[in-house]
């Protein structure tokens, strides 16, 4: 796998968004995004998905010059109407404004509709550490899960992920996706010819099925059961329901090739000001005793460590800045193509 | 099973508390948390544990007489130090403060320091739902969980309820601890020589174990693996951290023998205006759209129907609210017992 510097690859995909034709702002807000889950690791998320962002702004799904709107607006909580952003920009604006209500009362929620995909949601809740405040950030996603007793896909795998400051270095990272594992393994999988576990999905009539290729054809299947499924249920409301954007099988397609719905993706956003509960020191001196009885208690037979949440991408993002990140030679095939057609060196 | 009167039951509880010299309000809170419990079919949660709360106040675990205190006030977070109360009346003082100011601002959250086991997390959400409010708790428990990668309970089962009005009929609630099945499986099968999966518990050394007994001495383990661990490791900080409460290991024991420990549970109260986010008629029939979606899905195979969160209790509370409630022998000899040591009429 090539290796390529983040910096370099930043100021890539930032000049393709930016000749795509959105202004510079958002370019930034895309490229960061993008580049931020390179260097996590998390690729799905990365610079392979440059395209279809673009793909969906040549396709009408995503609006390149969005007018975002405040819909309400009271002291903690607002709703804003995202004009089809791409779901980075619309999640940039929602955290900023959350922060914003969060100074002045401790709390910032806000609910965001017609927005399309958030790319990993760890890059917008990590934004309120910055400001000394935990952020959560909720979404709902294309269908592709079934409902814990369905057959169907009628929900997204709904991610949550709540971002904790450490004062130094990086802030403590959750962020899951409500599917036992993620779509991408059962592709893997089905391009492999591997069998997958039973519990991953069922096939197209709701039968658990060990074969990836009926599974791509049937749902993914919510983690720990009825509890993934519940979870689910409520982050579609959260995000949805509640702030008008579409839900379940309403959503759109973010992945390709069906992109004949609108997306219209929602947000729940919400950031908590630290200094208004306890002394934004005393909160790091009690995070850091907390952290230290778990890495210190007894491990189980093969574990050498107790790992905090978004510590494993938290290491590889140190070693991606220094070596540079890994993109595989489809998405280096990827942005040789987007390279070609908006006429930007390609030599990363 | 003998059924009880769910009225009988709440008037005998009631009595129990105040005799045994709790405020009269505050006597409502704890029978009306425990029968509610019962009535949802959680007889775990139930009037099953009305001795363990008399014995904790026996032992100064619980203060009977609490002052509860604002620590800190701002105008959507609050911290509160519930100065050992029962658990439920601390989290029904911080749901009703945190309703005022969601009422206010949109969003009102209360952390809570220093207060006990708050029973069943559903009863005190679904208080957030009478104000055509969301109601969120999170709350830590005593230590009973590994870490992911851990040998020993330095976690507790850290669970959350959400609660969605539906306008008519009952809420809408999720309630879910963090461990992949409650603990007291594993002391069923334990008492009745039956194994365990594998993936429930770790024994003592940190190997996965379908010995019930030696699970018992190790640590029940999260769901869903690292992500239930992550999540539990986010409610601890959010609802102990945070507020000021113990975290980790450093909480003490709920359940008997050991009441050494101060106990000193934190919990995470939020509440969501729906008013101030779109029009509660809007939201209702936006929800009611969504439910049809689910239901109306292709059902798996051995599957009749698709539920919706708290579907089972909502549906168990009616047919017990006119059958009674089921109460185990064990549990009619507890209440026997605090009848006669509090004189009281048993007869239920």
């Amino acid at each position: 796998m090539p290796k390529v510097d983040s910096q370099k690859l930043y100021m890539f995909c930032n000049e393709v968004f930016i000749e795509a034709g959105i202004p510079k702002e958002h370019g930034h807000i895309m490229a960061h995004a993008l580049v931020e889950a390179d260097l996590m690791g998390v690729t799905t998320h990365g610079a392979s998905r440059t395209n279809i962002y673009l793909e969906h702004m040549e396709n009408g799904t995503i609006n390149p010059e969005p007018k975002i709107e405040v819909v309400s607006d009271f002291a903690s909580i607002s709703v804003i109407d995202a004009d089809r952003a791409m779901g980075p920009v619309a999640a940039d604006y929602a955290m900023k404004k959350a922060c914003v209500s969060a100074a002045k009362t401790g709390v910032g929620v806000v609910c965001v509709r017609n927005s399309t995909h958030m790319g990993a949601l760890s890059v917008t809740a990590k934004k309120a550490c910055d400001n000394k405040m935990i952020g959560l950030v909720i979404s709902n996603t294309s269908p592709i899960m079934a409902a814990w007793g369905g057959a169907e896909p009628v929900l997204g795998n709904n991610p949550i992920s709540i971002a904790v400051p450490t004062g130094e270095g990086s802030p403590y990272v959750l962020d899951i996706a409500l599917s036992l594992v993620a779509r991408g393994n059962i592709i893997l999988a089905a391009r492999e010819g591997r069998e997958i576990p039973e519990n991953w999905a069922v096939d197209n009539d709701g039968r658990p099925t060990t074969n990836a290729q009926e599974a791509l054809l049937g749902a993914v299947l919510p983690l720990a059961q009825h509890k993934g499924y519940a979870l689910a249920f409520m982050f579609d409301v959260l995000s949805a329901v509640l702030s008008g954007a579409a839900y379940g099988k309403n959503v759109g397609s973010f992945v390709p090739p069906d992109y004949s719905k609108p997306l219209n993706f929602g947000h729940f956003i919400l950031a908590l000001d630290i200094n208004k509960i306890l002394k934004y020191d005393d909160f790091l001196m009690r995070l850091k005793d907390y952290v230290k009885q778990l890495k210190t208690c007894k491990k189980a037979q093969g574990f050498q460590e107790i790992l905090v949440p978004g510590e494993i991408e938290s290491k590889k993002y140190e070693e991606n800045l220094v070596y540079g990140v890994n993109l595989s030679d489809t998405t280096v095939e990827i942005l040789r193509k987007l390279g070609e057609k908006y006429k930007i060196d390609t030599t990363l």
